[in-house]
């Protein structure tokens, strides 16, 4: 893995090449952005000069796609005709099934999807750290067994491990499975919860009167919503079925509400909840 | 306001003696509870001294309530028939209809129900600060319109906001309906999040793929069961009302995803979201 070109130098690809770095990788890193986010990140270190999506296919062993949803698909569609053998092409895309679908389709074999499970509030790469992925999951999709024995999966996942990540394999139905549960729920709670009281007439002496408690809850609530619009369109089922299964849940609570038994509840939540916090 | 009692020197009694010294209260200060952290909280300076219930009662201008609901409840019997007047008794348990209810049927106009939103993970004296309570609101809840004249009103009134506390006077009945959304909703969302995916079988599956937004929407799970069974127990008309609420209101979002037109209530939800973030 001599070259390495990352497509969207923001917060996930910036953090990439500041880690790669970091781990001791010493070959070149090229970047594919605006201008003014290449001079931002070739000065942060995180790459060593910025090129065209052309020349990035042409020079790298391995490309990352570090960009909103909807532009993956559409560089998939812009690489489609140009792979070298040997190359492996990968994403970071926060759904699967599709991104996986469109890149087998275009790509072949050299398309692996993949999603790290990091991030943080502040976004674009004056907010990237080598040390982001550090301990966090990278999961990768692939879509055949052997798939990852190639020798440039092979390499992709040994630098994966060098930078701290957690690599697990799932299928991309799988992966969109979980993160529904995992991640586009509470999303999805969170709105609907500061949306709803958005919308109360006595608005102003409930946030009068809140405690921590609520800022915490509605704090996922401010993210960007172009992110999320993404995720919605190519997830919306499992996502659907993810809150169908919550509502069911909700009429369980209401009911031993009710009926004053909620005690098993709070322990087997505060159970997973010590669990995750436990977790790096 | 010559001498102050505290019944239940926890982390809100604590903080309430720290933060009456810091703000150049000079009088005596009292505490009634278990002897070690009568100990605890003596040595941190929150009180003067321990005393008995009835000492408390016979020698304080104020006595403060800084107990679990059940035991508030139960100290209000013990005091009654023992006022003097010319003293305030007050609380600050976390629902106010079934204790001003109690508070004022066994002392009278002696009884003025409220109740800080202060609070952090830990608990006990140990944790206890001066500046817990500084920006935060403490809701006060009469049930009269002119009794915050009485004298005793008044002063305890001037030393709230000399720590630092926002005073809100509202009625005991909006008190709990509006924590039923502030705080007693998004702790069973949190509840019912956490133990549904306790619940299933790929429950490992998601809790290793999960991302930080998981760990802050489980966080409140981790809550006390003793402290939440009183407030369920004496709320728990209003945050049924609160539940069904959401429940139409995750309908909304549910029909909202699948007709892809969320937007609106990202904005609405970011909106409230980001006024909680930058209120104290």
């Amino acid at each position: 893995m001599r070259t390495v070109a990352i497509a969207g130098v923001g917060l996930i690809g910036g953090s990439f090449g500041l880690a790669l770095r970091a781990a001791g990788y010493d070959g070149r890193i090229l970047g594919v952005s605006s201008p003014a986010t290449i001079a931002k990140a070739t000065a942060a270190g995180a790459i060593d000069r910025g090129v065209s999506l052309e020349q990035a296919v042409d020079e790298a062993d391995l490309l990352l796609l570090a960009q909103p949803i909807h532009v993956i698909l559409e560089t998939i569609d812009r690489l489609s005709g140009r792979m070298k053998p040997g190359v492996l092409v990968t994403d970071v895309g926060s759904t699967k099934r599709r991104i996986v679908e469109h890149g087998r389709a275009a790509l072949g074999a050299s398309f692996l999807g993949a999603h790290p499970m990091a991030g943080k509030e502040s976004r674009g790469v004056g907010a990237a750290e080598p040390e982001l992925f550090r301990g966090r999951p990278w999961l990768v999709t692939p879509v055949e067994q052997n798939e990852l024995d190639a020798l440039p999966h092979r390499q992709f996942l040994v630098w994966l491990k060098r930078i701290g990540a957690h690599v697990i394999v799932c299928s991309p139905a799988d992966h969109d499975r979980w993160v529904a549960r995992s991640s586009h729920l509470p999303q999805l709670l969170s709105t609907t919860l500061a949306r709803t009281l958005d919308e109360r007439e006595d608005r102003e002496a409930i946030l009068g009167a809140a405690g921590p408690g609520l800022t915490s809850m509605t704090r996922l609530a401010l993210s960007s919503w172009p992110i999320w619009k993404d995720i919605l369109e190519t997830n919306g089922d499992s996502i659907a079925e993810a809150l169908g299964e919550f509502q069911a849940a909700l009429s369980t609570t209401a009911r031993e509400l009710k009926e004053g038994r909620l005690e098993e509840s709070f322990a087997r939540g505060a159970q997973l909840a010590g669990e995750l916090l436990r977790e790096p």
